[in-house]
């Protein structure tokens, strides 16, 4: 396949507590070498927690990169071979306090795919019962619901800027309303 | 704002071709201090072409991460200072030999924002007409086109992984199609 390119040599440029950055020789389809820069990263969930006044449950949180306070969905890194439907209940309990009878797979997703090996798995939960949050230590979020049409409406008119957020809540808002 | 966090140190880790890697000491909200990794990168585009027969015009690219061919929207990095309709407009006429009469802003994505100070603005392209494809000579892509509402059912039955494609398909379909 003329698309393919094989890797010829890796070198370990940081290993970090988030991300492993490699810089790897590539022989591409027409003979030549290239370098490829790649983010190694252990992959995520994010869920879409819906409870029965069909309110979105986001968290408010500073984004570093960003240096600005995000409005998202749940969400959290994939421990070492964890399984993602559980990290996505771990990580709704974690951060908003909530568990949910009703816990269903809506895809994955590749947020970068020139250069970081992420992906991120999608749910939604529905059926929701609400303990207390059990937040990391360093861990600073504010809960927020917001209707669901609402949100939808903010994702159509651009008021929502994180990339699993927005697909996240598009997808289930297709499977809870239907149509397009 | 309790949810703050303020830079005081910064470590140039990595100064690669397409990402620059620090590693940032920040204090928290408590007073403590952290680490945060952090991905610079210069941002994207990514274009939705649809022809007057409402296809889709897709590229498929091996993306190394993966080590997979990838089915995406054409898309492609912003040089410094440039203007993302610009660049837009750019990298459709490189990968597909399109040129639009009507150049449309869907809105823009942070595909990590944990980490990575990435954004990706969104475009629809429509009254295209088709000159010859100006690759750059180490890129490898092929084009297929897919109906518009074929497109959107491979979104919504998790066909697509890419982030940005599978988002700016969704948000083409609601302007062009309407409903949810």
């Amino acid at each position: 396949m003329h698309l393919n390119e094989k890797k010829i040599d890796s070198e370990l440029i940081f290993d970090g507590k988030v991300i492993r950055v490699t810089r790897d020789t590539v022989i591409l389809e027409n003979g030549q070498t290239a370098f490829r820069e790649v983010i190694h990263h252990n992959g995520g969930v994010c869920v879409v927690p819906v409870d029965d006044n069909e309110n979105v449950i986001f968290v408010r949180q500073f984004r570093y990169p960003f240096h600005s306070i995000l409005l998202e969905v749940p969400a959290g890194k994939l421990e070492c071979g964890e399984d993602p439907e559980a990290c996505g209940r771990r990580e709704l309990r974690e951060e908003t306090g909530a568990v949910s009878q009703d816990f269903c797979y809506l895809g994955k997703l590749y947020p970068t795919v020139a250069y970081d090996t992420e992906i991120i798995y999608m749910y939604l939960a529905r059926e929701l019962d609400f303990l207390t949050q059990a937040l990391d230590e360093d861990e600073f979020i504010d809960i927020t619901r917001i209707p669901l049409d609402e949100a939808y409406r903010m994702v159509i008119d651009n008021e929502i800027f994180d990339a699993k957020t927005q697909l996240a809540l598009l997808k289930a808002y297709h499977l809870l309303r239907g149509g397009n």
